[in-house]
């Protein structure tokens, strides 16, 4: 979906405009934003005076003169920003941008306080709050071996087939890896890059990226066209971390980045987890400090990762968990396939009549060929706003609904009986 | 050293006679060892009548009749036993027994309450007492991988050269790769079997229990030769598990016998660690479990090991831990070499100067080339004999001292200056 001007509203299209101006993180920048409107700040660097700060923003000579100093950098950047039009253009017709406060911005991120992202900039069609709701980060070295590989793989299409989505970088390794399993089950799967979501890099991952849009989403909190730095990776992994309810670590060495990924998800309370593997491999070393020192729990398997979720990961979606039903014993995972071979088996998800009574509403007041808005659907469902919303994410992340230009609409053929 | 009539006293000649008599472990032998001499069980056995029982004994109708059961099965035994000189000459000339009592019965044994030992029959000429002050348990399968027998070998070598005892059973797989692993290094090695301690049970390792009783011990609860059974493996567990102050499990499948050693180091309070290995191994299945349910600490080198050992295990024993000295970097493991090359590497070991004032008062009055009693070393050095036991095993385990027919003797030739 191409944002439209009418959608960037003043305060959107400013939080677009500062993601080319700042870092991500900036702390100057997050504090003034937990004081003043994103369009007051980016007049201000336009015009090259701080806003009026008052005594919330710590407004002493020293904190003074680092606002000063983060002015300058910002404005250093000013050249390269586009206009309205240019930003509210970036990138091209698949790439979107949501802030805090839309209905898909996920509430994970806000646990990052003043280093929440000032917005993010999506490339895909999967609901990023909804899919997050029922998610885990998946990542390791890029030195991977072919035993940290194919254990990635299998974890995250296992995951996948049990409607879990998986969230991981871009590099080469675990994190293709686990994109590549999941995408066989056509799982939702998000990559955050460290550079534009259409920047490809590294470059032999441009189709992967697309796989990844086409069925997920790819996510950056930098803009379209950004290159990735050094630093860019460590300040994305804050958001990897924050994004779900737990990070498994499968392949990791002593330095390997992936450990600073886990230090996010540690220090953000979400549930570390770690694969462990033959002690004569550096690769694994990592790994195994996070279980011995870090406490990080040792998941073997898929149903460990959602054994160790599953309590804070449902509390808020369908009553379905599909890890908990029989599963059939001649279902195994299925050939490896181009990936849109289309809809997941449907065995592996729950069906309509697992699903919890508001979700089982809301799904029943979705048309069957056409896009809705959610304020229609809870006027047809005849429930509130709110408990719309509640669901859409979910319902999303089961394979039920899809994200569309124009609202949202059945993935699924509707099932037998409705 | 062969026993003699003389050493054998009427107790630990009734020791050594319930050993034939009864299966290790046997609760109604221990009751009644609890509240009556040995030698006076063993007369009632002879007589077919059960010693006076107070109310110690728990003397109720149901543990009367259960006591009645037990001597039906004991006497069902007495013709295998063989006459006083008989046992007194069990097994051969290098072959003891160690009675509760004894300065050489280790303590970690009496955690074992009424299933402690009876007696433990020994072959070789190291001091099990000393021995398992600095000692660690080293399980797992006997269908052992080639990663699994290679880092058991390369964790117990490790351990060997710094001083600690390893005690296994004598299976194949993991169990011999620990003992050759502490072979290569001449280090003190102690092989707890289910089976007389001159039965060569598995056959193929004849040779290997050779080795281990000229470097450290073989020991059983069972007579010399008494054949194994399915169930003695499972109650000889509980010794490889209280001998030491913790086990390590290096490989070991969901229903592994290594993990029935794990459950009786869990209960009798050790420190209970595991060796991670590949998620698709089925052999390392019981080691990820237990770190991950059972609370076991993942180790993954032998420094991990001592780590968590030494808080308990240096408590008793000279300050110098080999572990805390730094090593020449140019001394690795040499290369595998007959177990009969002498003593190990010095570098590896304390020197005089980095023991405590007691133990190098004690190694002091060692003679040269003479044996000597704890006694005459209590004098000479001028301590209680107290101290003199308490410091021999720890001075044994480190190689300063032997134990041989006569008492004890030095082991190294002294460090220059004396």
């Amino acid at each position: 979906m191409s944002p439209s001007a009418a959608q960037l509203d003043e305060q959107r299209l400013a939080r677009a405009a500062l993601t080319y101006l700042a870092e991500p993180g900036d702390p100057a920048l997050g504090a003034l934003l937990a004081i003043c409107e994103p369009a007051e700040v980016l007049a201000a660097i336009k015009a090259g005076m701080l806003p009026g700060t008052g005594p919330g923003c710590g407004d002493t000579a020293a904190s003074r003169a680092a606002l000063e100093r983060a002015l300058g950098r910002w404005r250093l950047r000013l050249p390269e920003l586009p206009d309205d039009a240019g930003v509210v253009a970036a990138g091209g017709d698949d790439i979107r941008l949501i802030c805090p406060g839309d209905p898909e911005w996920p509430g994970g991120l806000d646990d990052l306080g003043r280093a929440r992202p000032y917005a993010l900039w999506l490339r895909g069609r999967s609901d990023l709050g909804g899919s997050s709701l029922r998610s885990v980060s998946m990542v390791g070295s890029r030195a991977a071996t072919g035993y940290g590989t194919h254990v990635a793989g299998e974890i995250a299409a296992d995951l996948g087939e049990r409607g879990w989505t998986i969230v991981s970088g871009g590099a080469y390794g675990i994190d293709a890896a686990v994109h590549r399993g999941a995408l066989v089950m056509h799982a939702i799967t998000i990559a955050v890059l460290a550079c534009g979501v259409d920047y490809p890099y590294p470059a032999g991952h441009a189709d992967l990226f697309a796989n990844i849009a086409a069925e997920g989403l790819v996510v950056s909190e930098w803009p379209p066209g950004r290159r990735p730095a050094r630093l860019r990776f460590l300040v994305r992994n804050r958001v990897i971390a924050s994004l779900t309810s737990g990070t498994v670590v499968v392949e990791a060495g002593e330095r390997s980045g992936a450990l600073n990924t886990a230090r996010h998800a540690a220090g953000l309370g979400r549930v570390l987890m770690a694969v462990p593997g033959p002690v004569t491999s550096a690769q694994s070393a990592g790994c195994h400090r996070l279980i011995r020192d870090w406490g990080a729990t040792l998941v073997t398997r898929a149903a460990d990762i959602i054994e160790m979720l599953s309590p804070i990961g449902t509390a808020d979606v369908p009553t379905a968990d599909p890890a908990k039903r029989p599963r059939p014993p001649s279902v195994g995972l299925p050939a490896c396939g181009p990936p849109d071979q289309g809809a997941p088996p449907s065995d592996s998800l729950p069906s309509r009549d697992d699903l919890d009574e508001d979700s089982a509403r809301v799904l029943d007041a979705f048309p069957a060929r056409a896009h809705v808005w959610p304020a229609t659907i809870a006027v047809d469902a005849g429930v509130d706003l709110d408990t719309v919303l509640r669901c859409l994410g979910p319902l999303a992340a089961y394979g039920f609904i899809e994200r569309c230009d124009n609202g949202w609409r059945l993935r699924r053929p509707g099932p037998p009986g409705r």
